[in-house]
């Protein structure tokens, strides 16, 4: 298997196939960790890890302090709004300073692109881009993959749909990338207006014809709509985005017999997808959920412990 | 002794006496615990332990929280403001999520009541009620037995008198119903707009003679008032308030001479009760937070650790 | 070597000589510590250290998390904002109630001078000074000595400069004294304005010669300016202080060629120094960071772990 030689993980795009095999294989026994009775193992005791979280997101900081702790890591909240960043320090300057505090590792979500990169950069640190603005969100993609070949036992081959917001979307960014690397075959759909140009290049396929989406996927990987963007003017109405992209069980009916239902989460149950959909039998939502603690422990474990 | 059967622990109402008395028994063992070097056991080592709290609450938070780590157990903060509630998530989606996450409990602040009653229908991780709205707050009234029996060393045959807000008091709620069970006689007292017609369905008495309320009780249990009920007109004048239902140092002259004097805190001084009477010789206020913490330890040790 | 006999940290005008080079021989013992790869030690297992803050600080919450986590102490967060004292409650009452919950030690910044004092007289819980209003931050003030001593070897007989807003600083104080103290020479700088009348009397001299204090320092120690200052009509511009009072390359040029360059961060790059100057060969900047993990250690060590 290959050995892990990276010092942070920025984005799926610079990792090799059997990079990312190792992590899922890593993950594979973390998962085990989280299922037992004490879920707690000693591997990282002793090292460092902050959470430095720009913007709202319970749920991925949530899983990151949550993985960190369950290898007896300790673990440092920092926000944006109680930071010195609100004092008009820069992060660079906020994370040396973190650095300098002998932390191991930062964790980090931050609106602009590229933020990650610069911290890494700099830093002896591990960092962890948590979602990086419209960029990457390599974790995301990492549990994605994880969620798929555990219920479907494989990546390569499968078809993928992908539905939403893609020019705003890093899940689908990350996504995109780390599934044509494993052999799947991606399709984007979403409101023309908010359909980057030129993602063929990352080696999807567009398609605006939803029913066909939904009949030819394996996976149909639901993205969150951000509700401003109807203010931005990206989008007609909500209610036409809920009736043209939109997934329920009236839709499903012509879809695969085992086709999985994914979402990054929050869902906004009657746009993206109905509630009868989101917590039905095709949902591997919340799985997707659980496999994210075991994904970012394999990952807190290759970048922080494994180096001896 | 009984045996302890709750996944949750929603409401004092639930409990039976023997149940109560469990509690009480196991919270006189983790007392001793904080009062030791090393205020520490191993009893929910690999636990995970959720704060949601959507409401502001410093003491009672903080409280959990201690409980928690005393334990061992890995405690995780969620607040309200930072969390996807504020992306217009449901509660109970929040919660779904948490426990894909594998925790082992959520305890829960909530301004609306019974939503806690809520995920503990829909999830399998134990939900403990830190407070819902206006209906119960289970922790502070066990707390509350717990002090009485241990100053007065039972509380059958008791007179509690319980002033200030009864309306809109999850404690009052808790107490009254908590305290009856038990064998004592509750009178509640207060402004008469903030008495709930139908009180003394709870087994309470109602009294506005404040004077022999102070005479006739073993304990007064002074309730916290929300300034902001001024501004719903519900009363006339804090200074009014404090002239009719306050107690000082001069009204508890009439009162038993082993009186107890109980507030949940966080007091509003001058106002509910003066300086002296908060700080005197007949209040049990910080004894109440000093219990509280143990309280807290065993209602978690009896939901997540004594299960074998 | 001097016995530690204080329960709180106030000031460093309350430590004599031999207990401050305590501290600072402490601090080197942990400093190896926070080097290691398990960056953790039992000495406080079991026991609660609060940190209190009421104003932003990341640095310095971060600081006294990680020093209190590395000794293997359980930790809370307890921010203004979000406390009971938004509730209107005192922060004495606050920090009676923390006491009530059997926690050791309690970390507080405030923006009003005297807070921690006023809490160290009524709690048996040891008070540690995070900075309270412009008067003292004595644990800022440890890891300067700290860092001097480590770069430079002494104390005694050195120059040190410190410029900018010394009116409001309570790292100008904290460091005039304990420096004094030690056997420096401080000279202080800065906009007349912001020159409290009478420092000389804390053993300072006071020069608006720039240029010669660059000369002549052993040490330059350049002060945060706030800029919300200039609103306040001290400072006629940023610009004008930046070009009197900020230290450059061309400006370096005359000092000694040891010369260190300290500051508490987070620095104002451009103002109070320009950036080569900020990550140039004299800063000592990070180190100050660094040490201060180490220093906070010590303090939290001896209040808490040395008493047997």
């Amino acid at each position: 298997m290959a050995e892990w030689t990276h010092k942070d993980l920025l984005d799926v795009q610079n990792l090799k196939r059997e990079e990312i095999e190792l992590v899922l294989e890593t993950a594979k026994s973390f998962r085990e960790v989280s299922a037992r009775d004490v879920k707690k193992v000693p591997a990282l005791r002793g090292k460092t890890v902050v959470m430095l979280f720009s913007e709202n997101s319970t749920r991925t900081r949530t899983s990151f302090e949550l993985a960190a702790k369950r290898l007896s890591a300790d673990t440092i909240n920092i926000s944006a709004n109680s930071s010195s960043i609100a004092k008009g320090e820069t992060v660079l300057d906020t994370a040396r300073n973190l650095e300098a505090m002998n932390i191991d590792a930062i964790v980090i979500r931050h609106p602009s692109s590229g933020v990650p990169d610069v911290l890494a950069r700099h830093l002896k640190a591990s960092i962890i881009n948590a979602g990086d603005g419209c960029r990457a969100h390599p974790t995301q993609a990492l549990l994605d993959l994880f969620t798929i070949k555990e219920k479907l036992g494989r990546i390569a081959g499968l078809n993928v749909g992908i539905v939403g917001d893609i020019l705003h979307s890093r899940v689908a960014r990350s996504n995109i990338w780390a599934l044509t690397r494993l052999g799947a075959r991606v399709t984007v759909s979403g409101p023309a207006t908010l359909m980057p140009i030129g993602i063929e290049r990352l080696g999807a396929y567009v398609s605006y014809d939803m029913d066909e989406i939904v009949r030819e996927s394996d996976i149909l990987m639901l993205l969150r709509l951000q509700m401003e963007r109807q203010e931005d003017k990206f989008l007609p109405s909500i209610r036409e985005y809920a009736k043209q992209f939109g997934v329920n069980r009236e839709r499903l009916k012509q879809a695969k017999k085992d086709i999985l239902i994914m979402h990054p989460g929050p869902t906004n149950r009657g746009v993206e997808l109905s509630a009868e959909v989101a917590d039905g039998e095709y949902s591997v939502i919340l799985d997707q959920v659980t496999n994210g603690v075991a994904v970012r422990m394999a990952v807190l474990y290759l970048l922080l412990g494994a180096k001896k």
